[in-house]
């Protein structure tokens, strides 16, 4: 198995991805393909003996963390993210790793790897600590902005994700949203919730985000602009808990401040992408980037985004009854203009 | 000095709002007029004496918490809110207290008190516990969507609320985004920051949600929805480290878990009106009812709200300048169909 590791994405590239590499090998089986601008890999390499599972693909130019990622796409110049994502797509790696800009790796991965069957876009899974254990939050970035077929389907997404990774039989999964009301929230949610709904989707309804950490739902789904705000919420909590010094003392569940404190950034995968592609936090210190390797190695192991290809009856429902909705919506307002020009004829006497 | 207290307004009305009357009456000078269903409130009232600083006001019809705010106005029997808010606009009252549905205390409010010159809408500050001490959130969940007028009205609205309540006199305000970079977050955020710059008001560029608590800036600005929904995560975080049973030990600023932990839900006062109307939490019981209460006596004793008044130059700016670009798109616009209009006359040669 061959994990690419983009060498060049991340605030601390390349540097801390490369002792990353070097921290993944020592508990790892797969090999690494190292790509970026191998003079700059060469000089962080020198913190230790190179390991012989460790491979270099040059590629010098870089993604800015500030580029908008469709622009990002159109240069012309390889970066060494497109390169990561060309060897996914040729299949001579088995996954990607970045923790470079994470709107250039979503637009590169969609343009060049494809979408499963029906979905219209992917979506980051991102793992929060809760009371007893994990729950999912999607989308957590990948996209600022949904609609509602979008919301509906990244919760198929996240169902099929939870059933293919953990097991989970009857997992639970929620629309994140104000209120538990059906009035409650902006539009595009409540639609969402409506074409759940119609499609028979099993899904828990609108789940409000203080009851996120109870255990209650298995995942949360939001758009990406609200999962990413409210994962670097969560960020910026474990950050006062540990500048406030707060340890844990007793209780059954003593650990869940001192594990959202503790939290390392943990790398999100692609949903929706039938290869594995992870996104690891920006400011993701070498630690963190060992981490990504090894959550990518699993992933790989699993084959569980490959499984998620058989699963796309609900999505490709969902985007039916969808277009139905808007051919419906279409027809309606064709019949009223039409009433009204007639009636306007009629007015007019007749011909003119 | 009198302050209104909707008796139906919250989950638990009018039992623990009849209990907050109690408890604030204990600490404060001011009279207290219950207003909502006199037999309910009499039955509540037996918990104790009858205090001589209370009255009573029939109104025996409630707002519920899942109705459409704008709907609940146009309601024909007037509810304890709408009876509330007619009071204070009348003068018979210094200020409004509600634990009800927020959307109807916002409609209600600003359709009966009128906003601020030059204000489009009212917006809801709420205090969130930082390492330093608070730090403001607004619009905490007024209004679900916002355009970029007004992201930057309620920017101005903030800062003109912490120089007139705290004293402040270079209040440092940000709007919340996902990212510093100008590229990163919905277009309607950018938009409101270009706006913001364009009308030389003094604001802290995007500020990310995980250095709300830093004390880096007094107050964060952001859609009602985000606000709201990040308000609730918060409350989430509090309920876990509760149940976790979290205890600070040791460190500086070793109570900002104890503090979130043990925040009371406060009441945030609606920002953009003339007089005190103050939304406290739908979960309030008694304790959270009496320091609404008193928050309400501090803001009429301050007379903050009025004074904002005068500071209405800036917003009144910013209506103006969205209102030239309008123009000036509107202008663009028509000068190109003017041109292709007159292009498809010459190109058929110049009249039938």
């Amino acid at each position: 198995m061959i994990i690419a590791l983009d060498a060049m994405g991340g605030d601390a590239a390349p540097d801390e991805v490369v002792r990353g590499a070097y921290l993944a090998l020592e508990r790892s089986s797969a090999r690494i393909l190292l790509i970026g601008d191998e003079e700059k890999i060469h000089r962080c390499l020198s913190v230790g003996p190179h390991p012989p599972a460790l491979d270099i693909l040059h590629a010098p130019h870089a993604v800015g963390m500030g580029e908008i990622g469709p622009l990002a796409l159109r240069k012309k110049k390889p970066s060494s993210l497109s390169v990561a994502i060309q060897q996914l797509a040729q299949g001579s790696v088995d996954a990607v790793v970045s923790a470079g800009n994470s709107a250039a790796i979503v637009a590169t991965a969609t343009h060049t790897l494809g979408l499963l069957q029906g979905v219209k876009r992917p979506a980051l899974a991102a793992a929060v600590p809760s009371l007893h254990g994990h729950v999912l939050l999607a989308d957590a970035g990948a996209h600022t902005q949904s609609n509602s077929l979008h919301l509906a389907q990244t919760l198929c997404l996240t169902l099929s994700y939870l059933r293919r990774r953990f097991g989970a039989e009857h997992p639970r999964v929620g629309l994140l949203n104000v209120g538990r009301e059906s009035t409650k929230g902006p539009k595009v949610i409540r639609d969402a919730a409506a074409l759940l709904t119609q499609a028979s989707v099993p899904f828990e309804g609108f789940v409000e985000p203080h009851e996120i950490f109870s255990g209650e739902v298995d995942a949360v789904v939001c758009d990406g602009f609200l999962g990413n705000a409210l994962l670097k919420l969560l960020e910026g909590v474990g950050e006062a808990l540990r500048v406030s010094r707060t340890a844990a003392v007793g209780g059954k569940h003593g650990s869940w401040a001192s594990r959202l404190a503790g939290a390392e950034l943990s790398a999100a995968p692609l949903l929706g992408l039938g290869k594995p592609v992870l996104v690891a936090h920006g400011r993701s210190r070498a630690k963190e980037v060992a981490n990504a390797v090894l959550a990518a190695e699993k992933l790989v192991e699993s084959a569980v985004l490959q499984m998620m290809a058989e699963d796309t009856e609900l999505i490709e429902r969902l985007a039916a009854l969808r277009s139905q909705d808007a051919l419906w919506r279409l027809g309606r307002w064709s019949r009223r203009w039409r009433k009204t020009l007639s009636k306007a004829e009629t007015d007019k006497g007749g011909g003119p």
